[in-house]
């Protein structure tokens, strides 16, 4: 098993690899100094990165939202393979793209990629699933989309919220988070798009209320469709999730993590969750 | 004039110089995947900087709120003092202190220090005052003093947003920003404290809205205080603005400058903003 850290950067024209505990980032880079970046997770099987265009895709679109030159996918592309090389295929990985602003003033933006091991947490939740309790936003689920200077939408490296809503859920005892609405309507997770299950028809909340476009949701519920399993967009609240006959938070990495406890009660998955994975394995 | 960009990093006990183009922070640093830390800006005047004991207990208050263990006042007069010297007492400055959760699992924080001279476009705003517009943050303005996940009152190194605002700004023909809560009351800028004067009382808005406690702004009001001018915590709106003497944004390294229109309405100081300048240059 590879237990190593892997970074490329991009430099001079060329994707190029560096020790993992050697800095690459100036001070005055504005993605470390104000957050002003984007970012995307890839999960790694094999010693490949099978949906990497969704999510070069979705980093283009998040870098448009903030006004930041992307610098393409062939520059993404060669720093995806310096950190593959030579990645031991029987290791679960996880690839992160960071684009940040650099050093604004329209100089070029910093471009990197790095690679290390799915921890032994994540691996846990994919089987055992997890416990995720309800935080609010404090935002209308309509306010966002006419707000376009909080970057709704938007995967951005300010993630310092979703981090803390992490830790308020870990000292209550949980392992993860739904942000909801104002009005008390399902946004997402911290990390994961939400998706429920209720009378045969898989739902997920509409990208009006401002969330991220999931990748992993995106390819599950196409997949469904094609096995003919109705899907919808619905905006549903915390007592729709209650009522549903399973709950999962969906992200690359940790695929259909199932919610097995939801603001403290236990609930199940209507024997669901077998077939939802199934799916995404195809 | 100094131009140079100094930078020193809290490394193996000590406060180390660093070229300002050498990168100082790994890939892996949380600060730059996820803007997990916290930082401060602070004017640099006369190669001192004579208001660092309020930005360090503000550091504190921040790192406090994010779990993040801070480095302690001694390593950053260390860091402080490293990029001071030889600076030019002729050229006002601004240091920026950063605190990043590091590698997290409990590693140590990663601390570093830079100092810059304030860019001609801040000196121009001293001088001149700005144009303003309000956007609104979406959150009603109780909200964030009882979700602590989200942050109120920490300076987090997660400013995408704050960022936006501004360009969002500029491509309106503004300099500045005031946020608004859902409801409409005044909130703070992206990188400031809103003080309004009417009726001969200085204003701002109360910190339980999950403002940043403004340094410059306190500093204000305890010498109007002294001064025998009277000072006020109030939930003002946008129409309170309108109606005032007198409006300005209020930061450590701009100081008091005079919002001369709002929202494309220009508006007076009534001669008031020579006063407030001169309290603060005390």
């Amino acid at each position: 098993m590879t237990d190593e850290r892997v970074v490329a950067v991009w430099r001079d024209g060329a994707a190029v690899r560096v020790p993992a505990d050697q800095p690459v980032v100036t001070a005055f880079d504005l993605g470390l100094g104000r957050g002003d970046g984007v970012f995307e997770s890839i999960a790694v099987v094999g010693a490949g990165a099978p949906h990497l265009p969704a999510h070069l895709a979705r980093l283009a679109r998040s870098a448009e939202l903030l006004e930041l030159s992307d610098v393409g996918e062939t520059v993404w592309r060669a720093l995806v393979d310096s950190v593959l090389a030579g990645w031991d295929p029987g290791t679960d990985g996880v690839i992160r793209l960071f684009l940040t602003r650099g050093l604004g003033q329209g100089l070029p933006p910093t471009a990197l990629a790095v690679l290390s091991p799915v921890p032994a947490e994540v691996v846990r939740q994919r089987t055992d699933g997890i416990s995720v309790i309800t935080l609010g936003l404090g935002v209308p689920a309509d306010f966002r989309s006419h707000a376009p200077w909080l970057l709704g939408g938007a995967k951005t490296l300010s993630y310092a919220v979703n981090m803390a809503a992490l830790r308020h859920a870990a000292a209550r005892g949980a392992d993860d988070v739904i942000f909801t609405s104002l009005e008390g309507q399902i946004l997402e997770g911290p990390t994961s798009t939400v998706v429920w299950s209720a009378d045969g028809v898989l739902h997920t909340p509409p990208l009006e209320t401002g969330i991220l476009p999931g990748t992993t949701m995106a390819r599950l519920f196409a997949r469904a469709a094609d096995a003919g399993r109705p899907t919808a967009v619905t905006p549903g609240t915390v007592d729709d999730l209650r009522a549903a006959d399973a709950v999962w938070l969906v992200s690359g990495v940790r695929a259909a993590a199932t919610v097995h406890t939801l603001d403290g009660v236990p609930r199940g998955d209507g024997g669901l969750s077998a077939s939802v994975r199934e799916l995404l394995a195809r």
